[in-house]
């Protein structure tokens, strides 16, 4: 089943949407918004179900969806965590600032508290005031979980996933420094982040979602050119179950809970930092990662950080070639 | 005037409080739930006014208010983002954790962004599950906002401030330094807060809410006794106005946003570190400001940090003695 948010309010009005993305039937009558919906899933889950056969079947008047009239599926929520899991990215990251990777990032993952009150549109502007603040995209998978209680398990918390996509998790890189040296964590440095126009149930991903992680290729354009070909379900040190399991160690989680993989990152096939796609390589999901390879290539960093009018797009393909969760594409403007 | 919210579903049912707190009235022809309110303040304002003026008057059928059925007045919230506003207070914790303080944090405010999907109520127990993890309590002020553009000044930030109130902003102390060492942020380390009953308009408090500051003793009692006696008006180093365009440099904030104070600190009359209030001091308003003064009294800490049993108590009182937002009451037990 694929769900989506039509801009409607502060929290869209929620639709189910065809397998191709074509069209869209609203889902009023179960559930107002996608919040309702996973605050009450046992109950409405499967009145969505229905809605989806019966645009499946043709046996509802179906409205054709234009992308530009989505919301983010969840435009604002109440949690926003987002993990690290691809540590060969944390690796070149914390290289390129200069910092230590302590071994116990291989065991125990890294995760840090996000804002949720404002989730951008997979259309929307990346709004930024000032380019020196270093503008990055870092394109992840995330999930939205049910309730889960404190202290549940990995392997629990797996059974407790309601949807999956994909998040354009917008970072001012040059303001991180002096922002994690104060100790707190990111704030500043951590503007409004985009969601995938679709997200999708597990059982609608078949062969994809496997062991807790979204197995395929997540295809990143920086300004119209390939940028990324990371396969997501490659190098994820942590799956989202062991990542909810960590997030609930010490608290419940609430229904609505937005879980991030962190930014997507392979190895090269020789095991070394990954290599562009256009020198055959597989790419990055976000500059940062490009501009450390590129110094410790060249001594220098070469790709600049985002300007006003540069334009990323975000997507990953089913087996038709069609964009699964549909396409976050955003331009960087100035406001 | 005063609002709250009687514990039902996820998120509460507002009602509003006459101002001795004994009686309430249903609030739902206005707005069904304190977010609601929020998310439309200019329209519901009004109606919520009119509302405590025929309570206040008589006017309306009022019921007896029981603290028990209170929930907190946003039960979950689409933000929470906690300052350090007492930096009397940081840089005693630091000093306790072996850290030095940068002289900027006297310039810049210090913020963490923390989990909102789940707030205690003013009754609810802290569940602990194990006594090591050095469970403390943390009693701050709270705001919360309405929308707040980015780039917002302090002095226009004061304006949007429409509802102030108090936390007991949960933290385990033993796993505070190995998870800021990873660099960022809390997690773990920060369970569900709990929030006063009652939270008030800026223009009900009077003179107490000047230049976006609380003025007043918080009283934190522990076990029955004095803990704490600080005044929130003193030694607050960042008013709420300057805290809130300091979150809003970079995003805009969602109407609802909770933002903190931090632990309330002040420095005792001779300009040292505070004494206990049995030693004729202010106190402090969470168990590891203790803990430091008696190490560097005593060369070790002697004050436990919570242990199930415990009782917290948290509150503030109007000249009449009459507690302003309701009291914090909670217990800690084992899940």
């Amino acid at each position: 089943m694929k769900l989506a948010s039509l801009k409607h309010g502060r929290d869209g009005r929620l639709i189910v949407v065809s397998d191709d993305l074509s069209h869209y039937v609203e889902a009023g009558a179960a559930a107002p918004t996608l919040q309702a919906a996973l605050d009450d899933w046992a109950a409405i889950e499967p009145k969505l179900a229905a809605l989806a056969d019966d645009l499946a079947k043709g046996a509802v008047a179906a409205q054709p969806l234009d992308p530009a009239a989505l919301a983010a599926p969840l435009p604002r929520a109440y949690q926003w965590a987002d993990g690290s899991a691809y540590v060969n990215h944390v690796e070149l990251v914390r290289r390129a600032r200069g910092a230590e990777l302590p071994e116990s990032f291989w065991h125990e993952p890294l995760v840090y508290q996000g804002g949720s009150d404002r989730f951008l549109g997979p259309r929307d502007a990346i709004p930024l005031v000032d380019e020196a603040w270093g503008c990055d995209m870092e394109a992840e998978v995330v999930v939205v979980t049910d309730d889960v209680p404190q202290g549940t398990t990995a392997e629990d918390a797996r059974k407790l996933i309601r949807l999956v996509g994909l998040v354009n998790d917008v970072s001012l890189r040059n303001l991180i420094p002096g922002e994690l040296a104060k100790g707190f964590g990111f704030y500043q440095s951590k503007p409004a982040s985009a969601l995938s126009p679709i997200f999708v149930t597990p059982d609608a991903l078949g062969e994809r979602w496997k062991d807790g992680k979204l197995h395929g290729t997540l295809h990143v354009d920086l300004n119209g050119q390939p940028f990324g070909r990371a396969d997501a379900g490659v190098d994820m040190t942590f799956d989202f179950g062991t990542l909810i399991a960590h997030l609930a160690k010490t608290r419940s989680l609430g229904a609505g809970t937005i879980v991030g993989s962190g930014t997507v990152s392979n190895r090269d096939a020789d095991g070394g930092t990954g290599r562009p796609v256009a020198n055959g390589g597989l790419g990055y999901s976000c500059i940062a990662e490009v501009r450390m390879v590129e110094t410790i290539r060249y001594g220098t960093p070469a790709t600049p950080f985002l300007r006003h009018g540069d334009t990323v797009r975000i997507w990953m393909e089913d087996d038709c070639g069609q964009a699964l969760f549909g396409t976050i594409s955003q331009t960087v403007e100035s406001i």
